[in-house]
């Protein structure tokens, strides 16, 4: 079942929900209620707007959009309910697109540092999540993931996690995607650079045909056993075939997304994410009764074990 | 007034609203409260996912995405409230598509035979719906047509319903689009083809310009009467003039289409559809309010009878 | 702080959230909690909608779409919380892109004197909004600017207000988008044109990046100054950057934008709008958040005054 979730607050395509400490206190709990042990911070920063007022990012950008101190908040709030907090990179939405990697990575080495110099008491913090996310081996997001994780090794020695995404129709159509076997072979080669360095790869499970996910799965599974790294299901919870980007899923399509990671044997089911999409709490009405078939769902499992 | 409602449980383009016994249970009564006595499965399956776990379509799609037995459940909150229900045909997706036809034709005979064997008992079934849209004359969406009337009368000879759409400049666009003369001519073609097999024909009030769509429902409901076919009309009540694709429609918008259709003489109104876009359960809140001001003019219009 | 708001009730690009006298007596309470008092309808009618029935739009467009009068009510419920209303003129949706600018001023001549005939007593009808909307030099609307503007004066003298936007990127990408100087440029042209005519001008903030916005700002409010005109600024309270079209802005930059407009020294701040994205009545639960946001900081600013 599901024990963790992202915590979306920086994004370029979902809205917010503008939610002060009393809307995050209260949907703390109901991720607490629905078995949530993990929550992972989606980016601290992406371009201009930051979740805390940081020295860093205002040298970068002077003007930063920041309101509250999210990051202080989140780290609370989940070391009220005995939660994992794992503090996602900054991304500046332009460094690592443009051949810039080591000033990506420079960047983050001095935003972590601050992080730490800020956060690092906090008890809820126990991981660390690089948020640049790719579908193939990329040769400069291999320099900045080994810059990077080195740096956080040190800082703090504590998992690195990744969350990629799958070259796949529904975001590359037919013509750009790639199928199973190049998937496997681009992905041998990127775990085979990457193990020593990050610990735990989720990839993201919406970009191919319902049809064939178990065998993505299936191979996604398979390469982090023979390179010793944990591997998690990132259950999107959010319904990529739609022409609104994005409502909550249908629950007929996350039960079976849940199902098929289960029987590919992964290590952990987390989604993203739960507060737009699958709580009881949402702006999406949808994402209430998505929680209600869901926690049905969960129960009757309980109940059969 | 309407009086009958499309279900929309499977769409390539309206976000699942989550709904399990209990949501449906309350929207049921709703239905039946607004004057609803008529409800119409939309499609009972399009391409890998399913309203029950069929047989068929799992031989078709062996990973088949199928939850819980809607159509069960469908059957028994319509007899609970004494409304008809339609059942409508499996959308491959494809084959219609692609010139096959036949394939098409011959999975829905199998696929309504497993119907009538798991549901055919059922008091509320009182209709078939044919899912395969179309706009103008198709010679093989006429044998489709041909083909699945004759078994589906002969599985139970009930009334049989298409929904078609007006080949209009709201989805095609003005160099696409036809005129209402061409219209005419394409759907005198079809209605000479069709009279016979299917029993009532309900036009997407939608694709055309507020200012002719008068024009085009007076065309519908005599090219309806010649040929002894029953004509509805199929009053959306989504907003197709929007970015968002799509939310409730505006009020004004739809008291004109359904005062239109009233003045065109049409047999009954139907409304694609209520769960989505008018009810007071809705997840979308300006459904809602569309639900009031539509009672509103309800109630004036029966206080005036 | 905010004290004025459009009412958009007939947009090309925003849902209609279908509210009634109800619904709106409701949200004009909570906008004069909010420390509303100005509203300002963004267009009486649109191509063949209309927010009350006009004889002279019904020549127009015989088939005119109208339910209620929505303008009786906005200047009723305006009244009753000491509100200005701002009455916004007729919107052909062609006749001014399309060369035939007198034809877009003489039927707003003949429109806004029957509003003057039916609605010129109401004791909220404070001034007027050409909703035309220019983003720089447009020597047709000009022409439009001229003889409305010294038409309106003559059926009543109240300001006019006018709220133009910005070429910028997010709009028109990088390509079309003009940079400040041009911007600068154009808009000195616009406001030598326009002084004696328009009262006030207030620019929408949602077109340009949030790092410029302050440049922006500063020439806008400088352009008005010099030329003896007010300068408004419209703190959008919809979000740009997001793949649906549009949701309530994240607070943050909602805040941003805020703070900026009032760093510029601008005369007052309206926004587009309240009853959609910043209401706690809205369609959107995300601007029920918004809303709570935005409480606190006026309460703390309010405060710490």
């Amino acid at each position: 079942m599901i024990t963790g979730t992202f915590l979306d607050e920086i994004s370029h395509d979902i809205p917010d929900a503008n939610w002060g400490r009393d809307e995050w206190t209260r949907d703390f709990r109901a991720m607490a209620d629905t078995g949530i042990d993990t929550v992972i911070l989606i980016r601290a920063g992406y371009r201009d707007i930051a979740t805390f007022d940081s020295k860093v990012l205002r040298r970068e950008h002077p003007h930063l959009i920041v309101a509250d101190d999210q990051v202080g908040m989140f780290l609370d709030l989940a070391e009220r309910h005995g939660m994992t907090f794992y503090f996602g990179t900054y991304d500046s939405g332009r460094y690592w697109h443009s051949g810039q990697h080591d000033r990506e990575a420079d960047l983050n080495i001095a935003f972590t540092e601050e992080f730490i110099s800020r956060y690092g008491h906090c008890k809820a913090f126990g991981g660390w999540y690089i948020s640049h996310e790719i579908n193939s081996f990329d040769e400069g997001v291999m320099k900045v993931y080994e810059r990077l994780a080195g740096h956080l090794k040190s800082l703090r020695d504590l998992p690195i996690l990744i969350s990629p995404y799958i070259r796949g129709v529904k975001q590359f159509g037919a013509e750009q995607a790639i199928g199973l076997s190049e998937h496997e072979r681009e992905w041998r080669e990127v775990f085979a650079r990457i193990r020593g360095h990050v610990d735990i790869v989720a990839f993201q499970d919406g970009h191919v045909d319902y049809a064939v996910l178990p065998d993505y799965l299936a191979v996604n599974a398979a390469l982090a056993r023979e390179h010793g790294i944990a591997c998690w299901s990132n259950i999107e919870s959010f319904d990529r075939d739609m022409p609104i980007k994005f409502p909550p899923i249908g629950w007929r399509k996350m039960r079976y997304k849940m199902q098929a990671a289960m029987r590919a044997g992964v290590d952990k089911l987390i989604t993203f994410e739960f507060s737009h999409f699958m709580s009881p709490n949402s702006i999406y009405p949808a994402a209430h009764t998505l929680h209600r078939r869901y926690m049905e769902f969960k129960r009757a499992a309980d109940t059969a074990v």
